[in-house]
């Protein structure tokens, strides 16, 4: 358990609307969007260069759920790991814009749309992000608003 | 190219409201479990059993994007590989209802409620699917409408 006396993680209370999250960027190898499609997409413009480029992608390109995961990594790296969070609870509203091709790189902000006080967890609040994600060409590529849970400062904490 | 004089694939004009898709199940090792968290979603939820215990979830636990991309890998298996799919295009209203354990076995059915015509893309339909995924003890754990582009049927192919 987390000694609350020495713990410095931002709590409910320290979140503001508007808030703006530089959520940092990541680059797309072919390794990781073939072994990503192989295991839960495997579609052949996920997987195959030739198909890839007579499908509507234009070109090997990478599954829209390995794009949300890696945002998702993203927001744990700049965000998350510094925020007393006890996980998504929702997504809204995920669109994908543009494909994410073999060595883009992409990258973006999430920003504080909402807070709001948990209807079934007492003792936090609910965080709504809205992502907006683009690539190294500043083309959109994903849209999306998750919700987060985050704890209330308990007794104890740091202010 | 597929041939369209041999393809037997299931085009737009073959879907109908309301039919359910029996998405089959799959099983939810440690191995998975944690491999997925430590790419994607590293938190000690997902990652330490000690630390799981402690937390909401009450013991280790999927990522709720690995339980994502599971149903996508079932859809894909059960449906999409006959059907002229161009892609997932959309996520609405995704929510995790209860955690995803070690051992946990889960399963469901996608039920299309919504046909339309693309807006954005000429020879193609929007299909949304219905997510009604739960665990071996028939708990629920996600729920999500996804929209799937799917192409019409092309001159010459098979009725």
């Amino acid at each position: 358990m987390t000694n609350p006396a020495t713990d410095d993680r931002r709590y409910w209370e320290d979140l503001r609307l508007g808030e703006v999250i530089e959520l940092g960027r990541t680059t797309l190898t072919r390794e990781m969007i073939t072994s990503f499609a192989r295991e839960f997409d495997p579609f052949p413009f996920h997987l195959d260069e030739s198909a890839a480029k007579a499908s509507l992608l234009g070109g090997l390109a990478a599954s829209g759920w390995q794009t949300g995961a890696l945002c998702l990594r993203l927001l744990a790296d700049s965000f998350l790991v510094t925020t007393a969070s006890a996980g998504i609870v929702r997504v809204r509203n995920l669109k994908w814009k543009n494909p994410v091709m073999v060595g883009d790189d992409i990258g973006g902000t999430a920003t504080i749309t909402e807070l709001s006080r948990s209807e079934h967890h007492p003792q936090f609040g609910v965080l709504a992000l809205d992502f907006d994600v683009s690539n190294q060409r500043r083309l959109p590529v994903l849209l999306m608003r998750l919700s987060v849970l985050v704890a209330e400062r308990p007794v104890g904490a740091l202010a």
